[in-house]
């Protein structure tokens, strides 16, 4: 023990940064890695358009965490983004920046920070994140997957990240459950979250809000039914209404579908739900883990198996990215 | 080294043996952990209908390996069987021993043969023989699928098996591709295996033959629609047939579609295609690949993903089984 040298303790006491990055905000934690859940900074800013404004927001996030959290200071960072991210840490594709390809987040963050970098999908940052510090603490085989615009999912399996060859394991919203559905913007037709995201959600309170079928939908969405979105389907569904109970029914269906698909070919022993649609809570988890048990393989078979809330909340992804960037930084 | 103690040496000199259990044969092979490709030795008897009859057959084959293999003899056993095991050994449900649940077959074979034995299922056996000593050596992201009268998966994530929490981990074939498909005999509908597996095939050229599109197929069929199989679909395909081969690119597409699921859910750099429909060869491969190309999520950032046959054969399930009994032994 004497012959560790301080330099080497002292990172290992340092403090982690955790970003991930949103359609709308930028947000940061810093945290400890042997303390995950107790967060001792946190910052956000709004997303900016360019990609050089999304690089210089982010080391600014760091800057003020850095600022915030105080001594030993930030050692390494993490960031989570949607979008297809290499093993290298480079962005291939994503949603929050149209129109580019193969920009390397972590050396342009590097140059401005000088700190270790790690990058990588924000589902797959929110799953470890709640795996080391939230919902999935345990549970070596899980499955975390984030309901929002479109739908994410993180994979653990036997305690470590299914990553992939290249890094981009965990695409389940665009695993095909109906090749005959509508046409998904990846170009394929009948892609999971067509149905099963809040995107898929407002379809269906449309569907049913054109076919006179919901009118406390239309009364929400300001009196179009083609105005109704994801969120007016929830709030009557929570205010009890009959129509919209039927639409979230439908759409409890297609999210117990993918998860039934996920737990038959991973046989995971949770689910763990996040995004935005979480917020429904029972109204949409009742029928969710009805829906799940008519469509997994012998779920007599799975007793144990549990479909619950996550509990980090909107701070998981930065919270797994802030471990991964510390993993990183300690393998490096 | 001079502390290894000679039964510990000897021990990992030792051989292996693999089971396979099979609808219609149990097929053992002997081997040596270091060097898998090699068969010492190879037995095999009919598939037994009784639980008793079937532990026997399986120790027979063992000590006819252990005959046939000589020195230093059978240390260490595996066995693949079809259906859901859990990580224990414990078969749970197999179509193999319709009625019975929770068969000890560990339990059951080492009273027999007084060796280590694991027991686990048989497209994962096939998946780590594939990865250890066949077509997916080195890929650390594969999965294996086997097409025969159903669709058997094993998942390799960063060189390790994907168990899952129970063991049940690969069930790909049942996995919903589409929601108002045919009824599958597991109760749900439109399970991947309706459509993409042997089973399939013939069903697809059934509904060809009874429709008046496929005159060869019945032809080959004995002059009865009804008849037609997928062996007859591979045949007039072979033949160049226009309409098995019109078949065959439907087939194709379903197939390529859940290959597709897999590997964007997965992203493996590796599909190997086992079972007794690969013996079509590039008849079903080509279009196989092409449709799997139209149903990836982002194509263009995995070309390097390869789809080909299997290179073990028959004898994939137990050179693998033989290598995880060696494992297992190893760890005990």
């Amino acid at each position: 023990l004497s012959g560790l040298r301080p330099a080497a303790s002292g990172r290992r006491a340092g403090l982690l940064a955790g970003i991930d990055v949103g359609g709308t905000k930028v947000l940061g934690v810093a945290l400890r890695a042997d303390d995950p859940a107790v967060v001792l900074g946190e910052a956000r800013t709004p997303t900016p358009d360019s990609e050089t404004g999304l690089l210089d927001a982010m080391a600014d996030v760091v800057r003020q965490l850095d600022a915030q959290a105080g001594r030993p200071g930030i050692t390494a960072v993490g960031v989570g983004i949607a979008g297809l991210i290499d093993r290298t840490g480079r962005l291939r594709v994503s949603p929050n920046l149209p129109g580019r390809r193969d920009v390397d987040i972590g050396v342009e963050l590097h140059r401005r920070l000088g700190l270790p970098i790690r990058v990588d999908n924000d589902a797959t940052c929110a799953a470890w994140g709640e795996y080391l510090a939230g919902a999935a603490r345990g549970a070596d085989d899980a499955v975390l997957v984030t309901l929002g615009t479109g739908i994410g999912a993180g994979l653990i399996a036997d305690g470590e990240l299914v990553r992939g060859a290249h890094g981009f394991g965990g695409e389940a919203g665009h695993m095909v459950v109906d090749p005959r559905g509508p046409r998904c913007p990846c170009g394929r037709r009948g892609c999971w979250e067509r149905f099963a995201s809040g995107t898929g959600l407002g379809w269906l309170g449309r569907e049913a809000a054109e076919a006179g079928q919901f009118p406390r939908g239309v009364e929400l969405a300001g009196g179009v039914a083609d105005n109704v979105r994801g969120e007016h389907v929830t709030q009557a569904a929570r205010e009890g209404d009959e129509d919209a109970l039927e639409v979230m029914q439908e759409f409890a269906g297609w999210v117990g579908l993918g998860l039934g698909n996920l737990v038959t070919l991973l046989d995971c022993s949770l689910v763990v739900i996040g995004g935005g649609l979480v917020e429904a809570g029972e109204v949409l988890l009742a029928p969710v883990r009805t829906a799940y048990l008519r469509q997994v393989m012998a779920p007599e078979e799975r007793q144990g198996v549990r479909i619950v809330p996550a509990e980090l909340g909107e701070r998981a992804g930065a919270t797994g990215a802030a471990l991964l960037g510390g993993l990183e930084a300690s393998r490096a």
